[in-house]
């Protein structure tokens, strides 16, 4: 049969281990033609491409819920249920999701793209099944990385103590988007490289009976022993600890490792962990000899070689100009030192490692102890410099609020794809962190417009020593290079007028201020002069020119890459209510309320009406036409 | 030496241990008869009489860096630090908090509140000493609670792997607040009743000599045998899988005991994990029998019986008010199910768990796992009710935003101790979650004005089914029992006009309500008519209302006893601004951007101007006198 006459997974239950050899190769031919187009997730799903067979092939989707941990291995899940001939729209505007999507297929039980959810979920799921008297089988399949996440871990300890049903399918590639850390890694490792075991028990007294009778100490080491006999026999003594069966380890590229595997956990009463070894990359050697993370998520890129065909830009990344200069102010600054939750080469953070190996620390997928651990570092007059997601900060708002706000700790956060982030869609989108960290106490939040600016922002967020301080940039490439020249500390809250004008005032930052700026001169074609302000520092706000600016009596227009609800804007309406009047008249272009999807960024900048046209029609709806000015 | 003489660690380095006995007994003494008059956390407190002496006397504070996880348990330590005179003023207005606390005492390295954290400051202040080449002990003191908390696990696994000296101080009474749960709370229950056992490494290989030299399968069994020396002889196995020595278990109580783990742990290098056994209440009978977590923070009571001497109040607790509703529902409806992350006592499900003792998870300390629990839950088309502290809620954050908004599952949350809680402090104020949670698309956000309003909340949240809702409601007492009437079913979005005028117009809701409408009475003798409105939907606001009050041409007031930044009245600004002019002149009324410390909520609410007298006067200076509006 072939790959594309697949529809649904009843389409594969009665192939042979033979048959499903075969679909395999035509699907792996099929993700690497396929992502050498559109880009993709390819390594993660390489690795998983007889684990998903195995799973669709022995459990009923979607009756069996099968729930994948961060998503980004479930294309070959896609494929088999119903969606292989949509990836040629793959991550792109309005077309296949990277990720599980319930809207795609009845199959994508849940959605995911941050990692670390699929036992809670599970648990979930397990717990209404139960209640409800239920029969049919919650498979959480989740790589070691996610393993190291908190918050899987509560999971484990939840579910192993309630004793449900829960097959959990531990997909083990020893790396996460990075190479793994963690002592859990270590604990895996051991292992991943000892041999098989199953219950021997009768074997296991019959050595048992062999050890003399003896007294004393040596008779307490020998009760010991024959307590003990569970460890020996059973390799995953941490997770039998936690109360799950532990089977291991599995052979995750064998069709028959893996179906004895499964059959053996159906059999199984209470939680148990399948511990299935496979290869990330697997089948294509430039992805399976990655050592470092390059293949985990690609654009376009030649097959032969695997060279990257992605259009070359003028500016380096702004995750790059954020690290070099990390360097450059670490090399001076003996107290500077960088922690990453497994970001170690999406933060761009590898030179930083090599200069000064001893402070980098990638704690794994860890955001809330990366935060608090930043904090601690702090208390010691330490300078600590946190490079994180937005939409994984989110994982350590607590940590943010609790531990380093309110100890008003010196905490440099430098928040990495800060507003649309594009392919990875709404689950990665940094659109939020405004509005969640701007009603906290003492933190002071900037976004740079250019390169050089960015430099300096994490300059000054270093040198800041009066609380918190974020330092946030989008994705993608800074528009020039950073220019030599010496770092600057700017002026907290001080914004800069770029463009001077007398018909309307934008209020922007970030990545909005070059298209404010194109807005504003197209609208001087129209006779209108519009003040253009770099609103660098998101909190505290330039209060001084606030203030003039009610003075002048012409509308406010504010702009801003990020949800409009708690935003900058709103930042803006509180401080004229609090002035009293006269209030100028504002009107705020943002993010509206709801999720936004995958696509280019333009295409959803596009969507929202966050482009130069955009903020042409609105600016000439606020301002009064020159007839009635005059 | 007398217990008030004691002003620094120093003063107890020469103690023999019968001194240390004599003191732990006045101490003890102490604490029984000055929190029977001020309240405070007793049980947690008598618990480590001696282990904080037995550390005081070790290490030296604050060179060695003692953290105290959650911090509840650090009064003996204040004590110690020559804060005993100020017990007087514990957890009052400007009096010593019941946590540690910076500015009180130079020993107090680190400030807690929320539990799970110490590990994560613990490494932080590791990797400082460190790079800086200084030679302290780390030293974090975490209770078997916290341990599950998932930052707690995320720490150990960075701990583990990175082999920092770090001595944990595992203080295991088996509870947290309420009685532990989880598959590591067995574990620490097997340790319990285990031997202590040192490398016995000796005995041991004698041991395996005997071991009779076979083939076949018994000789890989044999091998295993040998190769798990290690967690034959060492009982704590989990913790040395994740990478560090385990010594116990430990009498917490036993001076001689305590020092001879300290001395073994400051030999050993890397990271090293102490469990110590000790007593809940300890030598107060009361508290020492207490199996539910009742005397872990309690109020003033008698000593001789152990009676709460708390005044009666009129209505019943907001939590008890929502339980007995949950009840009420549950009972109809099979689909709900509660979710509690170690909050059974605290937020009164202790009846629902009797009746319902299938639908109850008590998931321990762990809040994002519950979070995503009840996203689980709701995918299977039951009815997830999670009942939550509103701090507590910030660690569950990313949960909400991309498990149950993104997914817009239909979890209902039950937000306890929203806004201020009074004697806990800056740690417990649930004065964030309006900002943090309203930017979130999909979701509802309600506040109750009275206990028939909230019973009627609890029931529209477990029927709405359109996604997330929240209900909100404050620490404390409602004014009046509940009604027996039927549950009604709120219109979303709908708010009420509980009184009409005039002059201007009143947005408020919850706590707040009472006294806006005092505010409004004593301003009507003035003359002045007040429209007050219960604006019970945060989110979404009601729209109609709104546009007609822009009619009206009068100022409008917003209260909350919320954050200002991102709050309601921030809501209110967004929607006047999203609708054009006219704008109708708007203030609004909250907390300032900053963090509220301990006290009476009066006392607070006075503080910051949350008053009758705060209202009539802003309302004041907003409506014209009766001569400008003639």
């Amino acid at each position: 049969m072939d790959l594309k006459d697949i529809k649904h997974p009843s389409d594969i239950k009665q192939f042979s281990i033979e048959e499903l050899k075969g679909l395999s190769e035509q699907i792996r031919q099929f993700l690497i033609e396929q992502l050498s187009i559109t880009g993709g997730h390819l390594g993660p799903n390489l690795g998983v491409v007889e684990l998903t067979l195995a799973l669709h092939h022995t459990f009923d989707s979607p009756k069996d819920k099968l729930i994948w941990d961060v998503g980004h291995q479930s294309y070959v899940h896609k494929m088999l249920t119903g969606r292989t001939e949509q990836f040629s729209t793959l991550r792109q505007y309005k077309g296949l999701c990277g990720f599980p999507k319930m809207n795609e297929s009845e199959h994508d039980i849940w959605e995911t793209g941050h990692s670390s959810t699929s036992l809670s979920a599970a648990m979930g799921m397990a717990i209404a099944r139960d209640i409800k008297g239920e029969d049919h089988s919650v498979v959480p399949i989740i790589g070691d990385g996610a393993l190291t996440g908190g918050m899987a871990l509560e999971a484990l300890n939840h579910i192993g103590s309630e004793k449900k049903n829960v097959i959990v399918i531990l997909n083990d590639n020893e790396m996460s988007i990075a190479p793994n850390v963690g002592a859990l890694h270590n604990i895996l490792g051991r292992l991943r490289s000892g041999h098989k075991y199953n219950w021997v028990k009768d074997e296991l007294e019959w050595l048992m009976k062999k050890i003399p009778a003896v007294g004393g100490r040596i008779a307490t080491v020998a009760e010991r022993v024959k307590d003990s006999m569970k460890y020996l026999v059973v390799p995953g003594m941490f997770f039998e600890e936690m109360g799950f069966t532990y089977y291991g380890p599995v052979d995750g590229h064998d069709f028959e490792d893996l179906f004895n595997s499964i059959q053996y956990a159906k059999k199984t009463e209470g939680p148990i962990l399948i511990h299935v070894i496979t290869k990330k990359g697997k089948g294509y050697h430039p992805a399976e000899s990655d050592k470092i993370g390059t293949w985990h998520g690609v654009g376009p890129y030649k097959i032969e070689s695997g060279e990257s065909l992605k259009k070359a830009s003028n500016g380096p990344g702004w995750s790059k100009v954020v690290s070099d200069t990390l360097i450059k102010v670490a090399d001076q600054d003996e107290r500077v030192v960088a922690i990453t939750p497994a970001m170690t080469v999406g933060s761009k953070l590898e030179d930083f490692k090599k200069k000064f190996p001893d402070r980098l620390f990638d704690v794994g997928i860890a955001e809330q102890h990366a935060t608090t651990l930043a904090g601690g570092v702090a208390t010691q007059g330490m300078k600590p410099f946190l490079s994180i997601y937005s939409t994984f900060l989110q994982r350590g708002f607590d940590q943010v609020v609790h531990d380093v706000c309110r100890q008003n700790l010196n905490v440099a956060f430098g928040i990495d794809r800060a507003g649309l982030v594009g392919a990875d869609g709404e689950t990665h989108q940094g659109v939020f962190d405004i509005s969640f960290l701007r009603d906290l106490p003492n933190i002071t939040i900037m976004m740079p417009k250019d390169a050089d600016e960015c430099q300096d922002m994490v300059y000054t967020a270093l040198e800041h020593d009066n609380g918190p301080i974020v330092v946030r940039y989008p994705r993608g490439n800074a528009k020039e290079a950073p220019k030599e020249r010496t770092l600057k500390k700017l002026p907290i809250g001080q914004w800069e007028v770029l463009k001077e004008g007398e018909d309307a005032i934008i209020l922007t930052f970030g990545t909005m201020i070059d298209v404010a700026l194109e807005a504003a001169s197209e609208l001087e074609q129209n006779d209108y002069t519009i003040k253009v302000v770099n609103a660098r520092f998101i909190k505290p706000l330039d209060e001084q020119m606030l203030r003039k600016f009610a003075q002048l009596n012409i509308p406010i227009l504010t702009i801003e890459e990020h949800a409009l609800k708690g935003g900058f804007g709103s930042a803006v309406l509180e401080f004229y209510e609090e002035e009293r009047r006269p209030i100028p008249y504002i009107q705020r272009m943002g993010i509206p309320d709801r999720f936004i999807e995958h696509g280019s960024v333009n295409e959803l900048l596009e969507e929202i009406g966050l482009t130069k046209e955009g903020i042409v029609t609105k600016l000439k709806e606020m301002v009064p036409t020159k007839e009635k000015r005059a």
